[in-house]
């Protein structure tokens, strides 16, 4: 069994700090880095930037030079063995010279999981996995969730009076939480590769639901912008439409999506469930074109369908310190939901104020 | 203008530390604290316990005897002039000696808030007010609310999911918050003069409304359990009547309260509001009654009544981490609130956890 030292732990936490600058811009690909130590002195770092840019490994290597030579290799991920779109991690690492490596987690994308670190034991260089094993995971569950169980990671954020309502019944409304809450969901739309909305939300709110801060290095790219709207009902008018990045409009028959078409909106055809477009099949489509994770910005209806439907990762809720009373309309619809055991039970895993509002992150129990 | 040490700040932060021994029993009094300072040595502390027993400041000179003489004394209300249940605590301090006296706050119940120091100052002793003022006043707020606006500080409680539900549209319920939340209600209802609750609870729940932890040092007494009862429907067989402690069920008609009379429980008879106990009269007759502090464990009806009104001053709300959906009961109904104007901003002055749930303490804006 591996055992490790602090200072194991100590380059570990650095490499995935490292990884983490990926965050906006590595999807598809995992986000991963790379810290290479020798005689207790880090020779090199790196991270993997975006599809197609150098591996982490790579990019720590170029940096680390002759230094390379005798280092131990710190990566969140397995090295990779294959040839993608760049030469495989392994080979470079070998011939580099590096004497160890220890990885946080197998990459589950490779065509047997260990076939990196097979190869690199096979080349004569000690090998160790499963440091902070946790951390990494957390780090990469869009990721690991579209490679393991082929749909994205989806993230519902709700924003809500302390009392749980979001507008009044008459359909009177406005911005509920305080522009300090509001700036942060843009922090969750730059970490997502898709925004996903419901028809309803598009003919009400119009949104355009980009990433509108120019404080995050996304470098230029927007998460696609997913309506399900069964029956196309999208305007040729919609704000989302003309701008900037992919719009995706899913809907139960793509007949009459002529008027829609342009060069950034796509619209597919998905089966029908209940009357509504497949949202399970829609993720499943999600994956296959590389999202790992999926932040929804829905009204009552479809975040209420998510949930109904155990598709709901984890919440985001931003409470508002307001007392709304009854004459409202409540945060989901959830009209299958009729006894007390249907209630979904929450994990609060992070709890801190923005402004006025508290955002309450939370995942849902396995019920 | 009074300037203080830090030093000051120190012996009066003790003296309120004092104070809120009496927080279980005191009432209808103040909480007061005083602490004997000489040569920056502590010769006496003293609290007052319960209405007959003697003040802080006689409790204080006790302890310290002679060493009394030339003291300081810090005290977090301004010191009795009058023959009361108890000699008048100026004429103590004046007889032991003490050569100062900083008070934190005047006390409003005095025939002229200010003729206590007015009395020492008269004897010779040197007289500082208004040292840690805010913290004085949190402290009595209840007090401080009934002899100014003569009505009792009103808590209200409520206990929802993080979605703002109390129980499944069908009325199917069960605890909603953990063990750890109730018990946290306790000390809530241990530390109020009464506990208020509607009818639709007695008929529904059935509660008992008892502080029932032996963990209080509450001498043994309960607060007074209010029933607003407008028609008069408490059934003799309620559990509350027969236990331990005054019920008092309050009606706009008492002719037909004979059989609900034994030396417990008491009938009073209000005018009527929209054909309901008029709750605004019921809080000043409990005012007239020495209630310092209200806690109201009521449903919807009465919790969302009592908002309409204004008459909460603050919230305690435990959430529960379930998301309960839309076939649930709102947790207060405020029929009078249509316009998104009409909604209440908090103000949250605490957030803690209580095992799974977390407790949210908020004052209203005024608005």
């Amino acid at each position: 069994m591996s055992s490790f030292t602090s200072q194991d732990y100590v380059y570990m936490a650095s490499a995935l700090r490292l990884a983490e600058r990926g965050q906006y811009t590595a999807h598809p690909n995992p986000m991963v880095g790379c810290v290479l130590v020798k005689d207790d002195e880090i020779v090199g770092e790196g991270w993997h930037e975006k599809t197609g840019s150098a591996h982490a490994e790579v990019n720590a290597l170029q940096r680390a030079g002759e230094k390379a030579r005798g280092s131990t290799a710190y990566v969140t991920l397995e090295p990779c063995s294959h040839h993608g779109k760049t030469p495989p991690c392994c080979e470079a690492l070998i011939k580099a010279g590096v004497s160890k490596v220890i990885a946080s987690i197998y990459d589950p994308f490779q065509s047997s999981a260990g076939d990196g670190l097979k190869c690199l034991v096979e080349a004569g260089i000690e090998v160790q996995c499963g440091l902070m094993k946790s951390a990494a995971e957390e780090l990469n569950r869009g990721f690991l969730m579209r490679v393991g169980r082929q749909r994205p990671f989806v993230q519902l954020k709700l924003a809500t009076s302390i009392d749980g309502a979001i507008s009044m019944a008459s359909g009177e409304s406005q911005w509920i939480t305080s522009s300090a809450a509001r700036a942060d969901v843009q922090r969750l739309r730059a970490r997502s590769g898709a925004i996903m909305t419901g028809i309803g939300t598009v003919l009400v709110d119009d949104p355009s639901l980009t990433v509108r801060a120019a404080n995050f290095e996304t470098c230029g790219t927007q998460p696609i912008r997913v309506v399900l709207d069964s029956y196309l009902r999208t305007p040729a008018s919609a704000a989302m439409l003309g701008l900037e990045g992919v719009t995706l409009l899913c809907c139960t028959d793509n007949r009459n999506s002529k008027s829609l078409l342009s060069s950034n909106v796509e619209v597919a055809s998905f089966s029908s469930f209940n009357g509504r477009v497949d949202v399970n099949e829609v993720l499943m489509e999600l994956a296959v074109r590389g999202i790992n994770n999926v932040l929804v910005e829905a009204g009552l209806s479809l975040s209420g369908h998510l949930l109904e439907r155990n598709l709901v990762d984890e919440l985001v809720i931003y409470q508002a310190p307001h007392i709304m009373g009854s004459e409202t309309m409540k945060l989901v619809s959830t009209p299958s939901w009729t006894k007390l055991a249907d209630r979904k039970d929450l994990m609060i895993t992070d709890t801190r104020r923005f402004g006025p509002d508290t955002r309450i992150t939370a995942t849902l129990k396995l019920g």
